[in-house]
């Protein structure tokens, strides 16, 4: 693991967070600055920067961040009101810790896929 | 397969679409309305409604769309200035189409990561 790394020092309990789940290979959290009443970010334990540094082998892992995705849904509430999931990869999406995480967004309408530029 | 799935009909040839990869699981095309210069969707053949009907033995093919949307970000010139991938799920998030689509999003700044509701 990359010593600087905040999420990993998340998942080796160096640095604190709100845990929502947490098992082998995935761990869930409150993101510190929420965009929606219900913002959570869920990453896998093994540092892996992007999206780009994707191995076949990690296949399954990065869908099984979507099946706890759909599961934390359920359990805030949001599954029938609707969510949405997002990776941000590199600079024009805005990706600001380089250890995989997923966005689980919801609580509120969304529905526009992108926000406008100022 | 139900019969009014547009994305099924897609995947069977019987709607057109601007196909940009395919394989016997995977299929991808072009967004017919856009939202950025780069916006690509990326479908499993197999139909599953949303985030919430995925099955465990459905992880590594929702892993593969990602492995897929990377390979089609370095195709497409935006592995580098950056790129979004995007579930939505259900009403809130404005989903569309009741069939599982991973949104490609690149080739401008988009660093909002929801766009505020007028």
């Amino acid at each position: 693991m990359p010593g600087d790394c905040v999420f990993c020092k998340i998942a080796d309990g160096e640095v604190s967070a709100e845990i929502v789940y947490e098992d082998d290979d995935i761990l869930a959290f409150k993101d510190i600055s929420p965009v929606a009443p219900v913002h959570l970010l869920i990453i896998p334990r093994k540092h892996i920067p992007t999206l780009l540094d994707l191995n076949e082998s990690d296949a399954e892992l990065v869908g099984r961040l979507h099946l706890v995705a759909a599961d934390l849904a359920r359990a805030f509430n949001i599954d029938h009101s609707g969510f949405r999931v997002v990776f941000n990869c590199g600079p024009d999406a805005g990706q600001e810790v380089y250890h995989l995480h997923l966005h689980l967004l919801g609580g509120k309408p969304m529905t526009a896929l992108i926000a406008e530029e100022s």
